[in-house]
């Protein structure tokens, strides 16, 4: 099984005065999580929200090329319609220079009313423009000749893109996917997948089963290190921690479904607990967050790696403590124990 | 005095094949030059040359912001009607806050035709995409306050842009400017100045004196840190070594003026020389580049000093060793004899 981070990190206005302020948190969980075996870092992109979120991801990995050597460097995802392709694709291949191969690019169309109305952006145009989008970096980071593009959003004349990706033929592609139509769109199109942390044990694994039996209908290969699974993970050594951290979590997911909407492809009471804590014998089947001992979140991820589940993202924490207590007494359960692992 | 340097970095398609390969020199280079005393390190931003030129020098500034602890790094130029300038507001904030308050913002409107082109856009929108563009980034770094922008080029609805910036009200802004025109233009505007490296010394007097005039006249105070003069630089030994710097130096100009057409606000003749080598007594005022002894050096630039530049940025050699020499050889005599280099 192998394990690596998804999130963020804030730097507010009025709070930023001195050296990586504001970042320096996310800067300093990235170096540790990497000596600590994690895998990947996957940084979220989102604009305006006033709280001071990570808004140029590509840049954040740039930064974190620099003082890292192995973990992989993702965005999940950037969000297609808000970029001029050319220039992210110029971009996006600049990280995976500096990191020496290392980018793992996700992409999306977003979610946030928010973001569409402050882009003036109209949310109808989303899939349009993310499909020219896709078509424009594909050709930017493959073509070896000058060539034009002339969309409907963009138009270019008479270009060649640099630098080359590291990479050949490019950067593997992630994206988020929520709908069984979207799950087995991703499929066919050969990008990697990403499973939100919303879902339900038991809608998580339906999604799974969508996207094996397309693998198995076009052809495609299985392999579970395409499929990466976000999750909120919260060790508890009490059953009041337990109780706290259930209800820190609900609260979590209500505020930002109020603020947001649900995300597609899930309903937003789905995440709620019935029973708990969850065991392997009898699992809460609607509760979507690891939380419990080290033991239980253990027998949680072996229920998930036997739907298929071998790549886990795990949500940003605001402190190193939990992601080093996981690697500790989560993690050794699952090495050598992996077929696909290994790289 | 103050030195600085001005380049770029190749990662041509094909050889870009590991770790930060083909930007590595110029990394290199970055880390070198902080220690032997440089202030700053300004990049070009190009697109669709073929020669796999820096293109994302966000980014490139974004790696170097981790490497580095005292350099300034700039742009030089950001080209703005290439960026959406929300994105590029959220980028550039990025790298100062990544650098803690190191970012040096160089902003343009471009002169290549291939990349005006490139972009699809008429290069006559030129100045009116500059100016809106200006508009929303200074409003992104500086209003506590949700926003709309409603202009010909660019929409934005109830935004609010983070990160903030470390530096405050905002980075300096620099520009380039050739012409009697613009450069009374900048000096208004509050901007810094960049002159280029082509002009002969005698319009490069000029250029400064219509700077100089400028201020007199609209109460700006003159700071000669807001001026930053790049030349080509080369330690020779020999008349021979001199005379191929000389021709080295005319044929990289006159192939570059061949491509992209000759800058604003001189004519492509005028870099030619007459006599060399130049000396104090009897400078060489058509020469652009400073090439010469250690000696010849030093006297062209106390030539320039008199005339009122005491920020030099030497545009980045293929090595660092010619560097290396200028730093031990030529800046010595300019240290402890400047009223405003201190920072």
């Amino acid at each position: 099984m192998r394990f690596g981070l998804f999130g963020g990190a804030t730097a507010r206005r009025g709070q930023v005065t001195g050296d990586s302020q504001g970042y320096q948190g996310l800067v300093d969980i990235a170096l540790e999580v990497e000596d600590l075996g994690y895998h990947s870092l996957f940084l979220v992109e989102h604009h305006f929200s006033g709280t001071g979120q990570l808004s140029a991801s590509l840049n954040m990995l740039s930064y974190l090329a620099a003082l890292t050597k192995k973990i992989r460097l993702g965005t999940a995802v950037t969000v297609l319609p808000w970029h001029n392709p050319v220039l992210l694709a110029e971009q996006a291949a600049s990280v995976d220079v500096l990191s020496g191969g290392r980018l793992d690019f996700g992409v999306g169309k977003g979610y946030r009313d928010i973001e569409y109305h402050g882009f003036n952006i109209d949310r109808d145009e989303a899939l349009d423009m993310y499909d020219e989008s896709m078509e424009v970096i594909l050709k930017s980071w493959t073509s070896e000749e000058r060539f034009d593009h002339k969309g409907k959003y963009w138009q270019f004349n008479d270009i060649l893109v640099e630098p080359p990706t590291v990479q050949t033929p490019h950067p593997p592609f992630w994206t988020a996917a929520g709908t069984d139509e979207s799950i087995a769109r991703v499929a066919k199109s050969g990008f990697n997948v990403l499973f939100d942390n919303f879902a339900s044990l038991e809608r998580t694994a339906e999604r799974m089963q969508v996207w094996r039996d397309t693998c198995t209908e076009i052809g495609r290969p299985f392999d579970p290190m395409q499929v990466g699974l976000t999750r909120w993970v919260n060790i508890t050594n009490t059953p009041e921690e337990y109780e706290a951290a259930v209800e820190a979590r609900e609260r979590g997911v209500a505020r930002m479904f109020g603020k947001y909407g649900a995300l597609p492809g899930q309903k937003s009471g789905q995440n709620s607990r019935k029973t708990q804590p969850a065991t392997f014998a009898d699992p809460d089947m609607s509760m979507d967050a690891l939380i419990g001992s080290p033991d239980q979140i253990i027998d949680r991820l072996s229920l998930l790696e036997s739907m298929g589940f071998e790549y886990l993202l795990i949500l940003m924490p605001d402190s190193i403590e939990p992601l080093r207590r996981f690697a500790q007494e989560v993690m050794p359960a699952f090495q050598n124990r992996t077929a696909n692992a290994a790289q």
